[in-house]
């Protein structure tokens, strides 16, 4: 059985001993803040967060900005894209009252854990590590020392709060069992310290851009968390669909249609297909209406409340976060270092 | 031109520039504490820092606890082994009231510099360098991550202080070198942030050990600066020579002998042929007694010195010095996050 389809079975006694115990867990989270963030992030993580956190398991949210520089040399805007993700962090319900949301520059006793992590593990094992292989090859470039060790940087983000329930999708799983491969053979060498976190596989569906491919900002097929319902009508305005009057979900025959109907679906709560047939032959132009109409509602109550967020909030929501997960890093950083003997 | 040459050429006038201008330059220097410190390192590097120190150049000493795991499983006695490399410094004549004494492991801030510094190489770059080359073999296991990215660390080391001159042998001019490389292109990429350090050769030849082969803990044929005399004459008693009445110094054909008459020699400030010529014909029972002679009026004072020091001093040295790297490690930091654009 491999790994992916034995962390699937385990899913369902997962999620029942978390809804009966969420005290027991401590969730890590978090992007890499490359842009803003869009209605994918929206459905495929943030609101898993939310409800995890309003569930009662204690949750930290790291905004990676260290993490930035892992496959591109620029960091583009950063701060805009910090402040606009904790903006929708808050807005989508997560609570700095219990919830730890930190920037991941700021917390030096976090980065120190690289250290003895990075001597857990071979370089053939970074080498085998899927993400590492996809993003090189995507990014074109030579191999950096930064993209090679980023498992390594996971692991210290997972496990200097001792997270121990990742909620992944299939694609990242890989990085949760090098952080489970590290924290085990920190503990067999030095002494019990790190927990053996568990992958939480999120089960949303991957949700595709407005034209039908994957969703990124390059691609221009976003729709941003931030933008307003004017600026989104217009952007599914220039979605590129096709002159076919009768609407069907077809993802490889029709792309543009179908991303259209799995946009709107997924903020209706239901099937692209029966999204549809409800549209028959009604065209292109009542498909985009009736997106436009359905994400801006859907979105309505969380615009709203970042409107009424000021970047002073994000700014002090991001203090707070950033004191106590550096207060917790160095609380780990001293069990570290005392079960390595380096105290003197 | 090779580098060692270039390097090599540079090396008078740079001494007389620090002569003239010791104010301009900071060193940062220091061991792994894999074990006691021995004769070796004492006229190999701990006695040129002093000089350093004494003619008025900033000095940072770094106690590389952290990086003991870079080849072996085990940190061994790391705590009795830093300590004791402490109270050698002190004896030696290194001052904390000017030169900063620290531990790897304590200074967080110096670490996080790691991430960044990984994003400015490659692996193919990292692969090239000789001492990886090297110890990966030597240590005949897997190649780790920590080990791979050692170079990275050192950059670490050497630049969160903006030290600007690193005393190495030529073994080490690759470290040097790719430390410049990464300040290069972190100025380049973020802005002028650190110095690009320059190698001082040291020029005292290698002391081998007592049996002539290279000077090593796992050999036993160092002369521990913490010994008694007492030790001292025994460790020379044991050493292997040969029958041959004549001393002759002959490395090749006569390890043992030559090993006892470098090591005399070097105590002596004379040459090991000189010292064999004095010798005559009297054996090796007079070159070992005229060996330990040497060494321990040598190491006399520095053994006085010494055994007035208590590890509560060591440890003292250790919190001042602590403070004052995390201080400096901290401002550096701050600028790199400012030239990144990550102040929020």
């Amino acid at each position: 059985m491999d790994s992916f389809t034995a962390t699937a079975r385990r899913m369902p006694a997962l999620r029942s001993e978390i809804a009966d115990h969420p005290e027991r867990y401590r969730i890590l989270t978090g992007e890499r803040p490359t842009g803003r963030l869009h209605l994918g992030h929206y459905v495929g993580t943030i609101s898993e967060r939310v409800r995890l956190q309003d569930a009662g398991v204690e949750t930290f949210v790291i905004v990676a900005d260290y993490q930035v520089i892992t496959d591109r040399d620029s960091v583009g805007d950063i701060a805009d894209n910090v402040f606009n993700a904790v903006l929708d962090y808050l807005a989508a319900g997560l609570d700095p009252a219990g919830t730890t949301i930190f920037t991941h520059s700021a917390v030096p006793a976090l980065n120190q854990l690289i250290i003895p992590f990075l001597s857990l593990v071979t370089e053939a094992e970074l080498h085998r590590n899927p993400t590492v292989k996809a993003e090189a090859a995507a990014s074109g470039r030579a191999l950096s020392g930064l993209l090679l060790t980023y498992p390594v940087h996971q692991a210290a983000d997972i496990l200097f709060c001792r997270g121990n329930l990742v909620p992944v999708g299939k694609d990242n799983l890989p990085h949760v069992e090098i952080t489970r491969t590290i924290a085990r053979r920190f503990n067999e060498r030095y002494g019990p310290v790190f927990p053996e976190p568990e992958a939480l596989l999120t089960e949303t569906p991957e949700l595709p851009g407005l034209d039908g491919r994957k969703m990124s900002k390059s691609y221009g097929n976003t729709i941003g968390l931030g933008m307003t319902a004017d600026e989104t009508a217009a952007a599914i305005r220039r979605a590129r669909t096709d002159s076919e009057r009768t609407i069907t979900y077809d993802p490889e025959g029709r792309p543009g249609v179908s991303g259209l109907l799995a946009t709107a679906a997924v903020c209706l709560d239901r099937s692209p297909a029966d999204v549809a047939a409800e549209l028959g032959d009604q065209g292109s132009g009542a498909l985009k209406a009736l997106t436009t109409e359905a994400v801006n509602e859907f979105l309505r109550e969380h615009r709203e409340r970042r409107s009424e967020l000021t970047a002073a909030d994000a700014a002090s929501v991001i203090r707070t976060g950033n004191a106590r997960a550096a207060e917790i890093a160095q609380a780990t950083l001293r069990e570290v270092r005392d079960a390595m003997g380096m105290i003197y």
